[in-house]
Formats: C-alpha cells, sequence, structure tokens
C-alpha cells in the first residue's frame, strides 16, 4: 500500500468537525482557531533510520536540524510563522550520550533561528532509531495557504533550484563524497541541501501577505508529487515546462560527468524543501514584484500554467508533453 | 541514562520564552494561550514494540485505543479536555493491512468518545512498530492544575484502583490468560485495565471545577514515581500509607495465589492511568462532596499527606517508614 492510500484510509475514517477545527487530515497542516486574529497550524513527521535517512553520512546536528527543518517546511507551506515544537526519539543504545546530545543541539540551534520553543515530547528505548516531530505555528486568521485554491490561468512558480537535494544524496549513496568533506567539497551546495535544508519560512510568509497566491504546498517528495497533490485537492491539472525547471549549476555538472538526467532529479527527486505555488493570473508581475523587495527570499521561477482537467504534464526540451503525476518520490510504507 | 535525565538535559536546553508559551517541558502537558477564556494543552508520548507493549496479547484495536488513552490521561492530569490529536506511525510490513486497520479503528473509537479528531501525522515504514501520538487539549485560561503547588498539610489523594494494569500485564507474561479468554476470564477487570484503560477526564474537569486541589498529574509510571514527581516540582515530601493504597480485589486474590505482595504492584506498577492529586488542608469533605455528585467518575481515596522537605516515603502495616521514591516503573531508555 501507498503512504498516500493509507493516509487517505485514516483521512475517510477521521471524519467529525469541531468548532475550533477549521482545517484536519489533508494539508501541510491542521488549521485550529486560537488566539484572536490567529489561527494555529499543527503538523506532523516521523523519521526513521535508513528509511528516511542515513547516519554514516549524516551529522547527529545535521540530523537533528533537518529533523525540525522538515516540519518548519510545512508550517512555510501554508504562510506561516512556526511556535512549537514536540519532539520524541526512539534511541537505540548505540546512539544514546554524544550522539543523541549533537542531534538535540543541532534541533535546538534551527528552533532557536525561529524564536521558536520545544514544549514537549518523549524519549524512548529503542532497537530502530525513530524521530516524531509535532510543530505548531500560526497564521493570519482565515489566511494560511490551502492547496485547494488553483484556478485554471494561474501560474505555477516554485522557490530555489530543484533536484539540489536528491544530488547530495547521490553522491553520498555513490562514494564521491565522504562525511568529513563538506565545506570544501565542490559540490557543498547539494550536499547542504541534503544535509541541512532551509525551510521557506520568510518566502512563504511574503507569499501570504502579497494575497496573490491561490495555492501553496512544501516539496518534500519531488514536484511531480507535490503538484500532483495540489492539482487533485484543487481539481485542476498542470502543465509545466523541463527548460524553466531551476537547478544549481552544480547539478547539471554532476549529470554531465555521471551520464545522468537532470531533469530526473529535478522532478522526482524528494527532500527539497522548496514552496510549490500558484499565482493568480494577470498577477504574475506584480508578486515577482513584491518578492523582490522582501528579505531572505531565494529566487522565484514561473514553471507552467495550471488547466482544466486533471493530472500533471511536462512539456519536454523536444516538445513533447508527458504525464508526470504522482511520478516523484513517495516513501513505501 | 535514565529517561528522566534525557528529558531534564533536554528540558534545560530548551530555554526561551513566547508570549503564548504559558508552560513548556515539564508537566503533563505544554500550555499555550488559545481561545478568548482558554489555555490550549498539548501533550506527545511514543510507543515502541516490546518495550511498551506486547502483540502477542495485546489486540490491535484496544492497542490503538490505548496508545491514544495514554495521551489523553496527560490531558486529564490537568483537568483539561481532549480536542485533538495527532498520530504517526512506524510500521512493519507483518503489521500492514487488517492489523493496522484494526489499531486505527480503535485510536479513532476512543477519539470519538471524547469528541474529538485526528488532524495529522504520518506513516512510515520501519522495522520496529512505533507509535507516537500528539494531542491537544484545553482548559479554563489558568486553571489547568500543574505539580507545582502542592503545599505542606494538603491531603494526597489517588483515583481508582492501583496496580491493577501491572497485574494484567503479569497475567500475561506468565502465561495465565490467553489471548481470547478475556471477557470469560475471573481475572477482566486487570486484564480490562491493562489492555484498555480510561482516562480520567470526567475527574479531571471536575477536580478542577472545585477548586480544591492544589496540584495533580495522572499516573502512568506509578505513584512511587508519579507523586515523587509531584512532590520535587512543589518542593515538599510526602508519606502514603500502605493499608490505605485502593486495590482491585482480584489484585489481592491473584497475589493470595501467587505468593506476591499486592503492595508492589500498587506502588511500583505501572500504566494505571488514574489520577494523584493533592487537595487544600480542610477541605477535603467538601472536595468528596463535590465529586460525589459527578457523573463518570471512579472513586477517589485519601491515601497520604503533603509535609515538608523532600521525598516520598510509605507507612507499612508495621508502621515501618521506608522510603519509595522514585521507586516505580521507569522505561530504561
Amino acid at each position: 500500500m501507498q503512504e498516500r492510500d493509507l493516509i487517505n484510509s485514516i483521512a475517510a475514517k477521521a471524519t467529525g468537525d469541531h468548532p475550533s477545527l477549521k482545517k484536519g487530515i489533508g494539508d501541510d497542516c491542521a488549521i485550529l482557531k486560537s488566539l484572536a486574529g490567529s489561527d494555529l497550524l499543527v503538523t506532523a513527521d516521523m523519521l526513521v533510520e535508513n528509511v528516511h535517512f542515513d547516519t554514516r553520512w549524516h551529522p547527529p546536528y545535521l540530523l537533528g536540524r533537518k529533523s525540525l527543518a522538515v516540519n518548519i517546511s510545512d508550517i512555510a507551506g501554508m504562510g506561516g510563522t512556526p511556535l512549537f515544537a514536540l519532539l520524541s526519539i526512539g534511541i537505540p543504545a548505540k546512539y544514546k550520550g554524544n550522539w543523541t546530545d549533537q542531534f538535540i543541539d543541532g534541533f535546538l540551534s534551527l528552533l532557536g533561528e525561529y524564536n521558536s520553543n520545544l514544549i514537549g515530547g518523549d524519549t524512548v528505548a529503542a532497537d530502530e532509531l525513530t524521530i516524531s516531530v509535532t510543530m505548531i505555528g500560526s497564521a493570519s486568521e482565515n489566511k494560511a495557504i490551502c492547496r485547494e485554491n488553483a484556478k485554471p490561468g494561474d501560474a505555477v512558480y516554485v522557490s530555489g533550484n530543484l533536484g539540489s537535494s536528491a544530488a547530495g544524496l547521490y553522491l553520498y549513496q555513490n562514494g564521491k563524497v565522504i562525511f568529513n568533506n563538506i565545506s570544501s567539497s565542490e559540490w557543498k551546495n547539494l550536499i547542504k541541501k541534503h544535509l541541512d535544508p532551509t525551510p521557506r519560512i520568510p518566502l512563504g510568509q511574503a507569499l501570504l501577505e502579497s494575497g496573490y497566491v491561490t495555492a501553496m504546498q512544501d516539496i518534500s517528495d519531488g514536484i511531480a508529487t507535490d503538484l500532483s497533490h495540489l492539482c487533485k485537492a484543487s481539481h485542476v491539472s498542470a502543465i509545466i515546462n523541463e527548460s524553466e525547471l531551476p537547478g544549481d549549476e552544480k547539478l547539471f555538472r554532476l549529470c554531465e560527468i555521471n551520464n545522468l538526467n537532470p531533469t530526473d532529479f529535478q522532478i522526482r527527486g524528494g527532500e527539497d524543501y522548496e514552496l510549490v505555488f500558484t499565482v493568480q493570473r494577470g498577477c504574475e508581475d506584480k508578486l515577482e514584484n513584491f518578492i523582490s523587495h522582501r528579505a531572505d527570499t531565494p529566487a522565484i521561477t514561473r514553471i507552467g500554467t495550471i488547466e482544466k482537467g486533471q493530472g500533471v504534464s511536462m512539456r519536454t526540451r523536444h516538445r513533447d508533453i508527458i504525464n508526470i503525476e504522482y511520478q516523484g518520490y513517495e516513501h513505501q510504507s
């Protein structure tokens, strides 16, 4: 069973509503009615050793940061502000002590960068290293950007570069880099993106404030899969252009040397933790202008258009149209 | 390293405050400023196969209920109302499908009994069955009952019976009962308490409303350990009386047959998910009268007194005073 199927099956069973619940399962975050003028955003992720990470090359401090970053990225995917984290860890004996201390230090270092607090969690003995994080954030009341309001004619944008994280993983899995030469490596941009991604909080907040963004989510499983989620929720289709996909120059260099296809990394590679979002037709210039004046935001790139119908397609450099719906990375479960 | 030490070490590092954060790590729940007139309560627990449960005798439906119950019990421990749950599960291949479906059904059945909603989580492939739950609840603003306000002279009470869950576990571990004879077993009270405990939400709410309770927490690790937490947080000591500890008649019967000491079960046995609380000196009768008119509340029993100093002691049936501080059950980690 695919993870998506099981989640859908759980979501279908988790019916019912509550006056404080504005949005339950089915988006990056759940939305709770909260402080005057604000909604709370709540999200949870679980990471398991050798499924989601490999401690042979992932230093504990950076793994602590990444474990939090993937959750903060879900807050960014709605344009929110991170506030509170809960961390539960199942710890095998060999990771107790120094390894765990560094992990926690890394987790708290990223939390501190967002002026956020750890407010709970659990630590238990386990045979398998397991990291479970819950993140609570906020967004202006009724302003959080969900997945379901993309309309035909909207432009599809992404932030930053695509495929860098998967390329960083490729480097480790194929022995091209070793643990302790990160800062001096010519591939450091790719490695950094894999080991220590930066969630796009300031960009998400700016996109929310702009008022031009109709739908958004973070890119954790690759654009082919994550844009499919967005399109499905909005009952629309999307077409993106291979020639417009943003990529780090080192991704192209790596692929050239090793005879790989960079587009595979860009559309199917997971864990970029960039944002994919749709912009109201005719507002593209205003949006780009709005963002250009904001600090701490990466480049944004228009890569395609929302259309009627369903599915996600890509126009190749050879002008072929190919179906790429849900062809990104998905954890098997 | 004991779990407590690691939690303390994490809590010590998790410094900083936020205008919405009323209480972070260190009690049953974190408290966030929230809806007008209410505080939010947030708690998380992680359960790992063969550390916290055994699927040889724990049916998946009941394990689903218990995984949630242990978290709702933390909400009860502050007098709160459960609202929202997040569930992340690491699932080995052999548990996929029917087992997982029943687990989820059980989880949702208990959630429904509290008119609460599942609002998020994650499901991932894992070698080891791992269950991570976050629960969000609410309590009247500034009214949640914490651990740190017990005063010398206060009476110490517990709800329900002590030691039943540990006795239920003993029955399974020693082959005294088998999986499918639960309802007909003479030990069904003990078994039910172990497999499907009832968190004490209505009692916790009544205790909060009464205004007579100075400190409270749920009993997950045995009264010897959990009362120690409460005393440490309040900078007081406690003395409890062996002869007053409430126990199911079947606990005493089981111990008689097998030549066991029931007091060991009562003070050191974990997972009762009852409440331990302290009542302002002179208000014991008013409190007992208040509770007696409430529906869905178990019996409450006065078992001792808060005193100056530190530590938790027990006056035995032979009038000896013995130190029992932190001698309850603790998961090793």
